[in-house]
């Protein structure tokens, strides 16, 4: 078994697409994460659904969530309203970038662990030369060792 | 919209389980996450199908995964057999179960995503009392903000 034969398909979105458009992919298909993509279509990194309500949420009441109470149900609102005039390079911090979770298709099962392991990654993009073929889960990996 | 309002079911497993259960859950219904219970119900915290991988591969190989070359396929095998006599509790370290994230059912978007970015979890426990109603993930709170 290799990557290539583990891939679902995976939406994509680009680095200067409107940042609301991530959160619109991950909500509407529910996924844990979105590949974002270059001008070119290569795969620059993964954006995970939790990273992007770091980017909403306050960093005093990240430090000390029970700070929320002094917010009212109108923070939603506002909440939402971050994301206005941002684009999906925003949300995702220059110095995170490095961290691409990526294998070839003919990698293994150890590889695609290993990467995944090493990177506390959800999900790993599998690229031939420039190009995303899709993804590979944690979970479709660990169906395949223990389905 | 409150937390009770968005929940998805979401099975549990034991920490007295064996760990191969925890792994085929996760693994068979393609979740990104399961949720580790006590003895009693009570919800302990969320093991990351991450955080499984983890536990199969070599330390030294995390580390770097192109040592991973000097591995072969046979390895694979052994790579499940980890498993073998492990409970579910093993998979969790001690100190982790520390960071549950849990909300009640009243909570508010804003709390549930102060919660999740805070622990940078993909997915939220929602507790009533001792017991487990579900979960909400991060994917089901965008499509509540953004959706």
């Amino acid at each position: 078994v290799r990557a290539q034969d583990l891939i679902v398909e995976q939406p994509t979105v680009g680095l200067s697409d409107p940042a609301v458009e991530a959160a619109r992919v991950i909500g509407s298909q529910h996924r844990p994460a979105v590949v974002v993509v270059d001008d070119g279509g290569r795969p620059v990194t993964v954006l995970p659904a939790s990273q992007v309500l770091r980017f909403l949420v306050p960093g005093y009441i990240q430090e000390d969530p029970s700070l929320v109470a002094v917010y009212d149900e109108r923070a939603a609102d506002e909440l939402a309203g971050k994301l206005a005039g941002r684009t999906v390079g925003d949300l995702v911090p220059r110095g995170d970038r490095q961290k691409l979770p990526v294998v070839d298709p003919d990698a293994t099962i150890l590889e695609c662990a290993a990467v995944m392991a090493s990177l506390r990654s959800p999900v790993l993009v599998v690229r031939e030369g420039d190009r995303t073929l899709g993804v590979v889960t944690a979970s479709r990996l660990l169906e395949a060792l223990f389905g």
